[in-house]
């Protein structure tokens, strides 16, 4: 096995036992979840947890390092790659929106619950979630300076766009009738014509539709 | 004293203690937070908290019916007065979006923490929820149907708003360069912008009509 698949399994089981710990700990909260519980609901031991967690108060953070990782892996690095910044926008909102509702949304959820982090964890997520905002603000600036921004903050706006796609998590039912894949389309579309000056839009199409 | 001005005055005191609680627990975690941790960030003695609130179990339904409360008195009672569909919508996200960083936004965030209800109350919360959700959604149906909604599923974009608006609870700063009036108009220009067929600019529909 090379140590590349080893480390794509190991991360596959590990996802696992972060959106679980997650849900548990959204049900029940922070306090009343103990480790059993966690081991119980993944239906293995106590000592096999603890080959993926190092213990509960650790265990909060590594959801939220689980969760931001994988927002930097599949947004942000391929996002830093696309040069057109409206194009970096619509990728940046579709994808993040097909991930915060993996694990029923929990993970996505609980990043945003700061409790019970020591001082020097806090700082740490603090300053990952700033990366992803710099880069989506940086994204609207870029927009901006091509004249192609309406008449809005960029910050006002990429939290806004980090709102739309945030909440989906708290929302978005599997067995509804629209994908996950559908709705981030329509949220993208939103944020786009809310955000852009589509002067061209109009003529592009008609073109297109003539 | 008539007994409107008493009420008055008692509203505005049992806010000051619901967004005094809401902030604590937001900070220890609902279960670490005593009936004393928030006596004595009001500065009054736990009798005198109780005054105001029935105990502990009772107060996060409390805290939540206040918030509640507050949108259904000053968003929607008025909302539901304007006839037209596109006021309707600008009124009610610049009124919520004014309202949701009240007391640090702990209000706002504890009202989507489901968790430490009894049964009985979560349906309560969730059916009032549900009634917020059902007017928005009313109103961009309304626009719909007057042909003036972009190609968007006014469930999607319904929460999309509530999204926006709720998550300005997380971000917004008192001291920071814009006011909460100037956000709350940016959301609702990029809401209105990103979800109606403004006049002025040919619609793909009408492009098709060609």
């Amino acid at each position: 096995m090379t140590p590349e698949k080893k480390l794509l399994e190991s991360d596959g089981r590990a996802a696992e036992v972060y959106r679980t710990a997650a849900q548990i700990i959204l049900q029940k909260g922070y306090d009343a979840t103990s480790v059993s519980d966690i081991a119980t609901a993944l239906g293995i031991t106590k000592a096999g947890l603890y080959h993926y967690i190092s213990g509960k108060t650790q265990l909060l953070f590594d959801i939220m390092r689980f969760g931001l990782d994988e927002l930097d892996r599949e947004v942000v690095r391929p996002a830093l790659a696309i040069a057109d910044p409206e194009a970096r926008l619509r990728f940046m909102i579709v994808t993040h929106a097909t991930i915060v509702t993996r694990g029923l949304g929990a993970v996505t959820i609980l990043v945003d619950e700061a409790r019970a982090l020591t001082p020097a964890q806090h700082r740490k997520v603090t300053r990952w979630k700033r990366a992803y905002l710099d880069l989506l603000r940086g994204t609207l600036e870029d927009i901006k300076a091509a004249g192609k921004l309406r008449e809005v903050d960029p910050t006002v706006a990429a939290f806004s766009i980090l709102g739309m796609v945030n909440w989906m998590s708290r929302w978005y039912q599997p067995e509804g009738r629209m994908s996950v894949g559908e709705i981030a389309q329509q949220i993208a579309d939103m944020a786009m014509h809310g955000l852009l000056r589509l002067p061209g839009r109009t003529s592009r199409r008609s073109l297109r539709a003539i």
